[in-house]
């Protein structure tokens, strides 16, 4: 392993040993100032910017990939408002989430504190790195960043000024690194160490990649493949409305739905009535059995469709016989993200919220409501399909975990194990 | 991989889809029925547990882990006490964490759920299978059990007992499964896609093995390096106390102290205290440097000392200059489990709590502490030294995770990205 990366995530370990001793408010002034030296720094930060789209054109990238490259003064000013935002938001490190008195003069309390180093590889997106490493600080967490190649330039005058800023303010050496190769990525991937979560955005192959390559936990989504059931007892108008949303809205995202499901009792009148809605935006409908009996402008789908996440104008229709089958089937293909069933009928709606095992399971609504700003969260660090630590979209919170306090007066176990001393719980 | 273990695999998250459907009082009553069968079978296990008794003295088994795998009809008794506690605690899953509406006809809630499937790795302790298999049940996850193979008969009549039982109450096929053999544990290891969460129990180095060799989350911890600190301005008989009782309370036990450091300033008055405590056991001390000048019987110590797990009457003793380096050391050699600062300064102890990188940080008090029971947190599930989903002692709500549950009408991601609709978060 090169020593250069292990190096670096050594100094974010050690930056983070006091990264988590700092105040809030000396957190929140740090962020002030970089965002100051972000906005006087935009001229340059434009001109890098527009080295990376030159190259990138030259390159051949396609005209959507350099679209998302743009970072001028604008783009620029947009990000900021996001930092204005994290400072306004109150401090989430040090609270006391549970305090319970084990004996008169035994005080156990559980309190949140940073996880400590954060491994964030994400996209050719310079505001991704901006936002990523506010959160981060905000979170008192040490960042090392690796971003897409192709905003390099971009990127490494962010970094270099969000260093310099933060260092002024007070933040501890470290606090932020800046990786730029793909070697360096495998690096990083080793440093079990010192790196304690890693969350890649990215394209799911990708992150399939790195949850198979590395012993340090991942937070994120590999798959996005999500259902809508539409059940006997469906409104259809809605049903139509709905499967339109969470198709077509935004095809490119992870809670866009890949799969439709059918009871069979309402095939025949609620397929057209979908395929219609879906038709305005020239949905391709890829039909399983027999739903194609009732879906005039589909084509034949097999198995394989659905495994499928098509980011694309393309939906998998299939019928079920009942509710049981609907949920079967989601819990074998999907992939855990978010499935939502359309119906009228508590009880059938009662049990698929019990039966699907989903991040988010929902009833008579969008799938594309799967997102951290829609939930009200604030700021999101990602959606995550594990189901250990963070599930669903993930706020600040998911940046952090706890540790547990205990203050005592010479308290000894001997005294509570022979019975001289016995604990009483008194929750606080 | 053994067609065999993949299948029970595959059978346990089958059973786990239906588990996490199942009411509280359904998983209620089959504790409480598994509970007779148990009892009812008392004769038949004690039976079982002589041949493993037996068979294992004939194999030369040192005598505490001969011990350590009796399991007649007393031993049961108490271990039944347990379910019945469990069935007296109120039902974990399904609890509202959170709910928010984002809309006047969009509610969201963030409710708990059972992980899914477990997979339990312990030691040669019949008790400890009764144990786990109630904390699955009662938080509605599927289990695949490999206890140590010193007790292949006692588990055998103990998880067939238990499946019968279970599955008369109404408990779905597979939701309990034993393995017997190191090679399907080593199977088990490789069932990503059907087990969701590994608990390991038993020795570190194999702890260690399995957070190495699994792309299964791991829950554990692989070493208990614990450390005591004794500040400038610590009150000595308490210091010597509590140094005492984390050595020597129990030597086998994760949490038990493993390096004693002393603030020089109060070097040549504390050690000799300390020492004379130490005594009263046998315990060796190992001095580092400088503090051999102070410990009348210390034997000298390498930085080696300082990542060592003794499990024994040992213990390594080293001055520092302040705090400061206090905190370093420990967040260097330590294992982020469990460590105590002895100081009646509130300052010193707050630096403390705020630098010490560990799952537990304590302030006049033994680090024998860090256990569920202690903590009031019912039934164990574990102690995990990872940061991430469960950190410290563990209870039952290490077993759970949560799923987002969102009840709409019709709501569609279109009308609030076209401005038609708007989001307002009230907290309920």
């Amino acid at each position: 392993m090169s020593e250069i990366v292990k190096e670096i995530a050594q100094g974010a370990k050690q930056s983070s040993f006091i990264l988590q001793t700092t105040s809030g408010s000396l957190r929140n002034k740090a962020l002030a100032e970089i965002a100051n030296a972000l906005r006087n720094a935009g001229k340059e930060i434009a001109a890098a910017n527009r080295e990376d789209m030159d190259d990138a054109a030259k390159d051949g990238m396609p005209e959507p990939l350099v679209a998302r490259l743009l970072f001028d003064e604008h783009k620029l000013d947009e990000t900021l408002k996001g930092i204005d935002e994290l400072v306004a938001m109150p401090d989430a490190v040090g609270k006391v989430l549970e305090e319970r008195e084990l004996d008169s003069d035994l005080l156990l309390r559980k309190v949140t504190c940073p996880i400590g180093v954060i491994g964030v590889i994400f996209e050719a997106r310079p505001d991704a790195l901006v936002q990523i490493a506010s959160l981060c600080i905000k979170s008192a967490n040490a960042v090392i960043l690796k971003g897409g190649s192709e905003a390099k330039k971009t990127n490494e005058i962010l970094a270099s000024v969000i260093e310099k800023a933060g260092k002024a303010a007070g933040l501890p050496d470290g606090f932020i690194s800046l990786l730029t190769t793909r070697t360096e990525t495998t690096e990083m991937l080793r440093c079990h160490e010192y790196i304690d979560l890693i969350v890649p955005r990215g394209s799911n192959e990708f992150v399939r990649y790195i949850m198979d390559n590395s012993q340090i936990p991942v937070m994120g989504h590999s798959d996005g493949i999500c259902h809508v059931y539409v059940d006997k007892a469906a409104d259809l108008a809605k049903a139509a409305h709905i499967v339109y949303d969470s198709k077509t809205q935004y095809v490119a995202a992870c809670n866009a739905a890949e799969t439709l499901l059918v009871h069979a009792d309402i095939a025949a009148e609620a397929f057209p009535k979908i395929e219609e809605e879906l038709k305005k935006k020239g949905v391709l409908i890829k039909a399983f059995g027999d739903a194609e009996k009732y879906l005039a402008s589909a084509v034949p789908a097999t198995e394989e469709d659905f495994k499928t996440e098509y980011l694309d104008m393309v939906i998998t229709a299939k019928i079920v016989d009942g509710e049981k089958e609907a949920i079967d089937h989601i819990n074998k293909y999907g992939s855990h993200h978010t499935d939502s069933i359309i119906s009228e009928d508590k009880e059938a709606i009662a049990e698929f919220f019990a039966g699907v095992d989903s991040a988010g399971v929902y009833a008579n609504c969008s799938t594309r409501f799967a997102d951290g700003y829609r939930y009200g969260l604030g700021a999101e660090v990602g959606i995550s399909t594990g189901k250990l630590h963070a599930r669903g979209p993930v706020g600040i919170e998911g940046l952090l975990t706890y540790k547990y306090l205990l203050t005592g007066n010479g308290n000894v176990v001997e005294d509570y194990a022979e019975g001289r001393r016995s604990f009483h719980f008194v929750e606080h």
